[in-house]
């Protein structure tokens, strides 16, 4: 199988992580992986969900949308159908689980931080680049309370980062763009932190089921992928 | 009273008018007036509303949203209350019946434009942005339709653009952005089309009455700003 | 152009303002204009919003229904189609801040006045007719308040009324029917004060624009138009 | 117990029918018993329900609402919560299955006629009203389909009224008020035909169970006060 | 009229309540009719709802379900409709009224219990067998409160059943199946208590209207047939 | 760490399935895994969803529910709630896909089997019961079809079961109880087919991550799980 701009089975494609791309939000990162665009903004509120009042404990949570023009055919908008699908609320929890587990949630104190994620381009991948760069925008968002002097000590104890792996033709390959995951007989999504482990597995055999090997062999690509996202997401922070 | 950046009672906010900022709709207009910016994306569907249907007539529509991260204090996303709130009907209104002013339906054949406008950084005059980009949109969408042949000739008649006027300390102002539109105790927003004539016309005395000469010298200041605005416009069209 | 019954280009229909209309409601009031009748009732609520909790200030609000026998087709509840329309939220919007800007919230104290309007027969100026007829219907639960010693002072700073005002075959007409407002070119509301100055100006040019003149001469008509609705609510207010 | 006005144990409230209240639907009535006011609107819709499409069947049904007006306390609209409540439905499904046993679906041919009732005034008893009057109303949909030649046979095959009847005190009454509906430990709607026989029988015991004589006792009340009913609705239909 | 296994006019069909059918609920009865299967749980609540606080009362309240697999044509899933329909808001209005009859609510205390009545098979009557084995769940629920002592006196009165009662070709049946019921001209509802009075009645001429005495007789036959339905809950609560 | 009941960490808890639980739907399987008892049942519709409509080919899909007395502490109800949580749908939409792994989605010719879901008691493990007894109701529902010459291939091609895998103070157990769950580090669901290979992996960090050995090891676990339930599967269909 030949991959568009001949990327190889192991290649991520290009990565580019802007920060501070909107102003009104405590962290506002624009992220582009190919062809894939996301917004993901960070916002701070005061308060914690109603079950969490009262025990000196954080809260961070994500949200998911595409823009109606995200895509190819235009999806239509679900607050105008009234009810978000069930797609996005499972990936929005997959964004929240994935980004608490990268924070400690005490020292963060009484307050939530939402993390939006608005893909304005879609081409395959937009959970994993939700929660790459919504990884750094939170941690802007943590930098502006610590800058703020409202928290003293940084309460991230991880990077975390997300990527996709496939398999098309019985061959594997790593983060696939829309083109191939359409004809993917296997679609993983791996969430792995710096230590190279394992936050969130969620593998669908789409048209074909899949074998113990292979599942050893995607997490390997997987945490290949994720060790360069993390290095992106540490110069992004950088500047 | 001295405006942010030393700008003109009468001067509007610098204008920037990106096309194909994104690549999957047919048409896409990143619009930026000052602070505030709209991603305005067109997309074509085949079918009409079930009430238009083998009338020969094509439709326009427009939906509006800001994005929760947009704003200084993070706005809830509509679709996870599940209901659109009456500001964003009453916008979409309005740039629904806005962009149909310019547009001979018949001539566009039984087919919908919808224009999106999702707010991603909000700074007052959001509407005004989304009906003044989303003309450009609009304007792509056609030439995709003109190059493959869908239609031969353009429905398009007339340039249509918004721009707000407010009156401050009984002072008035072209243009308000937000801090403006705060305190300004009349805000007024005009829909107008490159004849100088009026498409909408919507004011509401916020904090205090205006009289009718109040009324006049705002749409003289209106006319000036939509002849700017239109001729950005022009300019973008050309590139 | 030949009017119904022979009426001027300036004429206001008949006007007739029955208080007291039904008996539970602190205010309550029949309005009609020509055909078009709406049942105006004014409620008080001894609590604020949430969000004005605590700051010694009332406030007032606008609610609107169309009941489904009241058009030649039958509309549709909206009750049971789950949720208000867009044309329904405009028009609340549309009242409740017609209303508010007519009395003195702190004045009025911590409560919530709600002005029901609902439509029992249909025929153009529905929303005109609802602000109206609803600032009677304040007064009268305003002389409530007053009579039961709850407040000492009328907060009521100023009569305000509402007319709409279109152009037909580029003729201006004032208090549009039903009839003349299904082929009107441009239809504009005006909400003005006794002072004869505007609180709201919508204008929507359905099929052409028109020009900064028609803008003059429709803010004229409808000066005249709220001089005679003022009268009419005051002859109401003395019997 | 003495009750206002003097009334007996046995006696309706005063009764007035007025048909032609409003215009624009094909029936309008407005039905007053006592203090207790409803607009019944019959509107006729070409179309059936879908499960019903192709059976050459008519179909009757009905639509209730309180306006918010029109009880002592403000009653929140439904429209605005998004959905109607658990007592709404229930009197709807009684005012369609009472007034679908009066009529002869398959004469009226395949069309609905949706009956409206709207209270404008809340003094008990307002179901019993609704499908008391909205016989009426109906009565004159149907008028409107014969002078219309659209039906040429009238459908109708018996008239049908609603009364209610509750124990106070261990006192039986006839046609409750709203505060005597207030202290009833039992209180049932008799829904008849102008047999004398029962079409629905609902009865709850508020706050004391009912012995089968006092349910005898009871039903002959209900005759007695349907009997007179059917009469004010004869009177009312000869005008 | 031969009845299914030659059952007798006035013969319930065969009765099994079991207790303690699932292991998580406070009281969790499994009721039998013919083939008419539900599971009523009773569940504790230490609040109660909004306006019944700080009165010192309790409250009992009751859901209803059918689940989609039950009904010989699958029923659609409610909670993925987006809303209960009437019928179903009916019967659980129904089943919480009767069952708050039968308790006192003050004796109870500042608690909820609320009544889950889940229909697994659906073979007619399933409103009756939620009242009948719903008692029996209440009466399970108390009993766990007085063994931990949360109560110390039975607030519990009397007991409550429910049975149908039909008319099919002019001949009286009781406890109609759902072949029985479907061809039924006339069908009531009667839930009584153990003095053989009557809490509830509901009867609706589904196809022909009904005499007096026929209701009468309804009303015999239901009371023989709650006579054996208390008898079944007593055995069954002394096991 | 000692498992209840001295269950070794690789031992499934007792699984009991029962067919033909109820009579109405054309599958009807009781599933119990330990404590946790799942009805599932399959329904026959001759649709199949608008956008498979006129191509031959056949669906699955699974809805799921709580029964609100299914938990210790009542579940809320969702038909109530007017909408299904989000992890309602996650398990619906993984019931649906692993379902139809198993099936030749043409060989079922233009229709759609339905498989509910409803948890009477829940004890951990509810969407692996669910899976596991779903392809039993399943698979009687296209036994219907065969027996009826619907259809004359078994388009099963499959079977399919699911089983969830904990790591608890870094132990790996298999089959997760309730007690168990609340206080794992990680929690996987593995969906596995007879062919040992994999349907669906979804593998959640709840308090700490996990590394590529744990995978593979929890991976192995999963597989010995399935095998057993794969024969209880056949054993139960042999009956």
């Amino acid at each position: 199988m030949k991959r568009t701009g001949d990327r190889l089975h192991n290649q991520l494609r290009p990565v580019r992580i802007t920060r501070n791309f909107t102003k009104n939000a405590a962290g506002s990162v624009f992220m582009e992986t190919g062809e894939t665009r996301v917004l993901c903004t960070a916002s701070i509120d005061d308060r914690v969900p109603f079950h969490l009042r009262g025990k000196n404990r954080g809260w961070v949570t994500g949200e998911y949308s595409m823009l109606p023009g995200s895509t190819i055919e235009r999806s239509s908008r679900e607050a105008a159908r009234g009810r978000q699908g069930g797609r996005t609320q499972e990936i929005q929890r997959l964004i929240g689980r994935s980004l608490r587990s990268c924070i400690d949630l005490e020292m963060l104190g009484e307050r939530t931080i939402v993390i939006d994620c608005d893909v304005l381009q879609a081409d395959g991948g937009t959970r994993c680049a939700s929660i790459t760069g919504g990884f750094v925008a939170l941690a802007d968002a943590v930098n502006v309370l610590l800058k703020k002097r409202e928290i003293f000590d940084n309460p991230i104890r991880n990077h975390v980062a997300a990527v996709s792996v496939g398999i098309i033709n019985d061959e594997l390959c790593l983060d696939l763009n829309y083109a191939e995951d359409s004809i993917a007989q296997t679609d993983m999504n791996f969430v792995m932190n710096e230590s190279a482990c394992f936050i969130e597995v969620q593998g669908t055999a789409e048209k074909d089921d899949f074998s113990q090997d292979q599942l050893i062999a995607m997490s390997e690509l997987a945490k290949a992928g994720t060790v360069s996202l993390i290095d992106a997401q540490i110069k992004a922070l950088q500047q």
